[in-house]
C-alpha cells in the first residue's frame, strides 16, 4: 500500500491547514491570546492527533515532525488566523466547512494508516477516531473547555463512521483511495447535516438534555 | 517471569472493567455527556495508565491497544455505567470498592511490569503508582477537575505502598504472584479504611486545611 | 558531540532543580494540595518536558526516567519547595529567577538533544521550546490553570531565541558548549528583562490589550 501515502499527502495537508486555521480561530474566540498562543494553539490542534497516533502506532518520531511541510502548513494556516482572528465571528459557515473537512480528512488517513501497520480492525478504527479528534481535544484541554468530542456526538459519530468505511473497505478488497474518498464524503455529510438539523447522541437516562446545566 | 503476565492478564483486565464502570459513573455525575463522552472517558480511565506506563516503558503499541479484549472490556464497563448512569448515586458504595480495586490491581501489574522490563527499583515503583493514577488523572483533566492524586493522599499512597510491595518482594526472591497478592491487598485496605476513617496526607505548613478556600 | 551529553548533565540537573522547586511553588500558590501533589506537581513541571520531547525523538525510554539524578534531584526540589511553601509568598524574586533558569537551562539542553539526534534544524529549535514549556504547561493543565506560554510571550519567546541560537551556531560550526552558554544567557536576558518592562508579544488585531476579559 505504498502509493497509498504518496497518493494521501495532500489530503493530509489540506487536513492539517483546515485544523490550524479552525483549530486557533476556535482558541482566539475563547481566551485571551498573544501571536505565540494562537500559533502554539492553531499547530497544536493540527498534529495533535497525529502526534498521538503515531505514538500508539510506534510511528516515532511523529511523521506530522519529521516532515517539514506538516509544519509549514500548519504554521500558515495559524497565522493566517491571527491575522484574520477580528473577522472571525463573521466566518461561522467557513469555520464549519473547514472543521468538517479536517475531521474528514483526518478520520480517513488515521484509520488508512492503522490499516498500513496491520493493527486490527477495531484498532484501525479507534485510530481514525483518535486522529481526527486528538488535536482539538488536547487544544480544549489547554483553553480550559470540556473537549467538544464528550458533549457533541457531532464529532466522533462521523469521524467513527469515515473510518469504519475506509477499513470495512479495504478488508472487502476495495483499493486505498476510493474507500478512502467515500468515507471522507460520508463523514463531511454527517458533520454537515448533523450540525444543520441539530442532531445529536443519546444521554443517559434520567436525564433531561433540554434543560440548562445546574 | 513469563508465567506472570498470563497470571495476571485477568486480574488486570478485572482492573480495565472496574476502572472503566466507576470512571465513566464519575464522570457521568460531573459532566453533561452524552453515549459518547461516556464511552470515551470511561475507556480513557481503565486503558490511560497503562497507555502512559507503555510509552515510558517503550513498550509501544500499548498491550492495552494492540490486545482487544482490554478495548472488549473497557468498552463494556462504560457501557455498563452509561445503562445504570441513572441510579449511580446510590451506588457510593459499589463504586469506592471498585475504585480501589482498580487502583490495588494496577498498581501491582505496572509494578511489576516495570520489574519485567528491567527498570530499576524506584522507577518500578513509580511505574505501578502512574498505571494505577493515570487514567483517573486524564479523565478529571478532560472533565476539568483538579485530578483526585494532587488532592488526596488516598490515590497515590495506597498505590505507592502496594508497589513498594510488589518491587521490595520480588527483588527479595519472592514469587510474582505471592507478592502482587500482598501488595494489592494491603493497597485496598489502606484505600478503603483511609476513606472510612478520613485519613490523609499532610498539607504545607501553615495551611489550615480545615477552612474552606478562599 | 559526546562530549555534550556529559558536560550538559550538570546544567540539565540545574534546570530540572530549579523548575521542581518553582513548579511546585506555583502549584501552591494555586490549588490547595497536600505533600502528594505538590511533590507529584513539582517532578512533572521538572521531568514533563525533557519527558515529551523524549518521546517526539523515539528516545524512550526517557533520560529523565531511566536516570536516577533526575528522579532523586526533581523529588529534593519539590520537598524544599513543600517544606518551604510558608515563605513562598515572599520569594517572588527567587521564584522568578529560578524559573528563568530553568527556561534557559532546558531550552538550551532541548535543542541539543535534537541536534544530536540530527532532526532538521525548524525541528531542533522546536524542541528547545517543547522542552522549555512543556513541563510547565502539564503542571497548568492539571491545576486548571490557562498555561502561561499561551498567554505571556516571554516563556516561548525567550526559549525560542536560545535555541535558535545554539541551533545556529552549532551548525555554522561553533562547539557546543560556547553556542549553549551564549544561547542560555541570552534566554535568560529576554526572559528577566522582558518581565521587569513589562514586554510582551503582540495580540490579535481589534482586541485592547488593556482592558480586563469580560
Amino acid at each position: 500500500v505504498d502509493t497509498t501515502s504518496t497518493t494521501f499527502l495532500v489530503l493530509d495537508l489540506a487536513g492539517t491547514f483546515a485544523f490550524a486555521l479552525n483549530g486557533a480561530w476556535t482558541a482566539m474566540r475563547v481566551a485571551r491570546l498573544d501571536i505565540v498562543g494562537v500559533v502554539t494553539l492553531g499547530m497544536l490542534t493540527a498534529l495533535g492527533g497525529g502526534f498521538v497516533r503515531d505514538t500508539i502506532l510506534d510511528a516515532l518520531p511523529p511523521a506530522t515532525f519529521t516532515d517539514w511541510r506538516y509544519l509549514a502548513v500548519a504554521a500558515a494556516g495559524a497565522l493566517v488566523a491571527f491575522a484574520s482572528g477580528h473577522i472571525a465571528d463573521r466566518l461561522a459557515m467557513p469555520i464549519l466547512v473547514l472543521d468538517a473537512a479536517g475531521l474528514s480528512l483526518f478520520a480517513v488517513s488515521g484509520a488508512l494508516k492503522g490499516v498500513d501497520f496491520r493493527v486490527g480492525v477495531a484498532q484501525a478504527v479507534i485510530l481514525g477516531v483518535i486522529t481526527a479528534v486528538g488535536g482539538g481535544t488536547l487544544r480544549d484541554v489547554l483553553i480550559r473547555q470540556i473537549p467538544a468530542v464528550l458533549t457533541s456526538g457531532l464529532y466522533a459519530i462521523p469521524a467513527l463512521v469515515g473510518a469504519l468505511i475506509v477499513v470495512g473497505g479495504t478488508q472487502l478488497g476495495v483499493a486505498a483511495l476510493p474507500a478512502a474518498i467515500v468515507g471522507a464524503v460520508v463523514c463531511f455529510a454527517i458533520r454537515i447535516l448533523g450540525g444543520h438539523f441539530g442532531v445529536n447522541a443519546p444521554g443517559p437516562i434520567g436525564r433531561d438534555r433540554g434543560s440548562v446545566d445546574p
